[in-house]
């Protein structure tokens, strides 16, 4: 691509060395990152800029009247058992005056799984870069009930199971993380890559991990008796199926984030969803979100719960896709074989489909590894110039929603191309040879 | 195979339902077992036959003469850890006239790991097959150092290891099994498969899945106070890497006696080795063995530790080949992509592997399945006739030990033809269409 010595460059060749060498940069932040598990804490405390008003949300950002599906379902429902509001139409004025902010969990060092709502008092875990310093959140899963506000359900039960991981289940899990100094995540991700694991859809063989350890830990601090929110927090792990999904998120977005703000870099450092569109920001245009509709939800392929059709679905918003962000997810499908009827259908497929994403992504990570494809690195750091030049887009498995709230399956969802596009027009544009000087 | 209706059948079509009808039985045997761990208790107390100068070793009879290397090494080493010679001469002594002896572990419905070395008070877990009814044993798992009498390795530090497993892990074990009500084997099995296992040289998924188990249910036990025994079991747990391998090897036993003796059946229903000879037991024809001499180290593939060669191994038995009698290790290749360097080299040659076993077994399995295998069931029922008519034989995989004793890694082992086309001549000979009336 860079031109040979001692022949004149073209003038893109001008460009290419210096974007490469911004890309090269970025990826590098990708690829090195060392996440760190260290606590568990309620989002006030730890969430930069969180106030005891602030309702964070998944996806670029929206005028609230924008939300009308699960996740106005969620915010209202998080109001309410924050306190906020008495009843649903005082939080709906409360929403729409604006004394109640409505903020995009990304402007926040944080990450939601599907609708993403967190408030104040709810516990996030905090996944700290060593490489970098960088803290990312995520709100801790509420549990293995798939009625809650991830879903976009709101009701008393919800409620109560939020209450139960705020008072007792976040606690003691903050107190095991303190007794072992935090859990470096790399290793269980690297382990769980060779045990049939993605980290997004499929987290079975990271989460047994994550339990084995924590509940050896507990009994090690157990020094006098096994306290009783110690019991109830092995109760939690016995069924809590997400809570290594919600680690790996943290991870992702400190690691993304630490990718981001490399002028010329072409990286994606975020995808998401809200309830209407697809969204993306590229490292060196910082902040700025791409978006565009979403496709129907009748192009979403997978497997869904019994009985179940695309007909019965609805986006409630999504930023698991930070984990696609950095090499997992649907990028590292060829390591997660038993999802390929939630995907890309069969174990061939699975295998063609990371082929591909080598095709747009910058590097092959050094340390997650695909043992079905010879032990190759997870293509890893999406280039919106690549994506943009062959077509192919990301491949994302992405949790799939029913209309009136509650999980319905897996699928395999393709985002819109149209964003690329434009970030990868926009930086060709502004490129530091093309622009004026 | 067999004759259409109304046309007369050929001599051979007068054998063939009769030998399908006995190899249906057979197979059902092993791919309806329902495999329980119970307990774990000193051999004296559980093993058949077993006596306080019963010493069990790996592999087809042999005379104690015939014992040269490792498993002389484990047998004198067992004999001086029971008490029943105060020092190598005289455990020679008693060795040479027969009073103490070494009997083949698999006819005392045992299954041992390399040597198979188990003496009286050493602590075998106990499986149980809850759809025959039948226990198999196999001697714990002394731990995670490999030198020790599993590797041919026997001095005062193999000794206290197991001495600690004996008198502090093992009965620790026993109450939290005793608690737990047993813990059905099957379902780890099947989800392990799942997860990078082929259940003998890689069982790193169950292991892990096992270890959360036996956690929680140490919690749920210490009513009052973490047991100092408890501290040890869960210390043992962080470390013994073969801990499940011992106890799915008792699981494939139990099996493979239930669907032993079926006359006609030509399933193979025993594989092992001592260190000079491989031998296989059919169902059909009892518990005689067929045995050859095993093929030479230099052509075992595989990686060995760092520096190692073929120079540098010896055999020293192993029973561990009791899995893939019943369609687990290097029959189910490629469920385990992991361990491609130490088998077949990659992954195509893994799916191979596991595709070329379907030509001689005689069922796939139900509910052991392979996901890069479109979750196609494990070739499972290894069918000396097809092995002699093909000349494939069965695909293991085999720990490697070092001359001098102790662990050299994981190798592909190929088995001789031979003893597979004897028993299956011998089975053609005697079906009862050709046998004297």
């Amino acid at each position: 691509m860079t031109g040979r010595p001692g022949t004149a460059p073209a003038p893109h060749d001008t460009v290419a060395p210096a974007r490469d060498a911004a890309n090269a940069r970025a990826v590098a932040r990708l690829t090195e990152a060392r996440p760190v598990l260290e606590t568990i804490a309620p989002a006030a405390e730890v969430v930069p800029g969180m106030t005891a008003r602030t309702i964070l949300v998944s996806g670029p950002p929206m005028p609230w009247q924008g939300y009308e599906g699960g996740q106005r379902r969620a915010v209202i429902g998080a109001a309410l058992y924050e306190g906020l509001a008495r009843d649903e139409a005082e939080a709906e004025a409360l929403l729409a005056d604006g004394t109640l902010a409505v903020r995009p969990s990304h402007d926040h060092a944080t990450v939601g799984s599907l609708t993403g709502v967190c408030t104040a008092s709810m516990p996030v875990v905090v996944v700290r870069d060593e490489a970098s310093g960088r803290r990312a959140f995520c709100r801790m899963n509420e549990g293995a009930d798939r009625n809650s506000l991830t879903f976009g359900v709101w009701d008393h039960g919800v409620g109560a199971r939020l209450r139960h991981v705020c008072d007792v289940v976040s606690p003691a899990l903050a107190e095991v993380l303190g007794h072992l100094g935090g859990i470096p995540l790399a290793p269980i991700i690297r382990r769980a890559l060779a045990m049939g694991d993605d980290l997004h859809s499929r987290h079975r063989a990271a989460g047994t991990l994550l339990r084995a350890a924590l509940l050896d830990a507990v009994l090690d601090l157990s020094r006098d008796r096994v306290a009783e929110r110690h019991r109830q927090l092995a109760a939690y792990l016995r069924t809590a199926d997400y809570l290594f999904l919600h680690l790996v998120m943290a991870a992702a977005k400190a690691a993304a984030d630490s990718a981001s703000g490399i002028p010329g870099s072409t990286l994606v450092t975020a995808m998401n969803l809200n309830e209407k569109e697809f969204g993306l920001r590229v490292s060196g245009l910082g902040d700025r979100w791409f978006t565009a509709p979403l496709p129907p939800v009748s192009t979403l392929r997978g497997r869904l719960d019994d009985g179940l059709t695309t007909d019965d679905l609805a986006y409630v918003g999504g930023e698991s896709l930070i984990t696609e962000t950095v090499g997992l997810g649907g990028m590292a499908a060829a390591a997660a074989m038993p999802l390929q009827d939630h995907s890309a259908g069969s174990p061939r497929e699975m295998i063609r489909l990371t082929e591909r994403m080598y095709g747009i992504t910058l590097a092959e990570h050094p340390e997650y590894r695909v043992p079905a494809l010879a032990h190759r690195g997870v293509p890893c750091g999406i280039d919106v110039r690549r994506v943009a030049e062959t077509g192919i887009v990301p491949a994302i498995h992405l949790g799939a929603t029913l209309r009136d709230g509650g999980h319905a399956g897996a699928v395999l969802f393709l985002p819109p191309l149209e964003p690329f596009r434009r970030a990868a027009d926009l930086l060709s544009a502004s490129s530091p040879a093309t622009a004026p000087a």
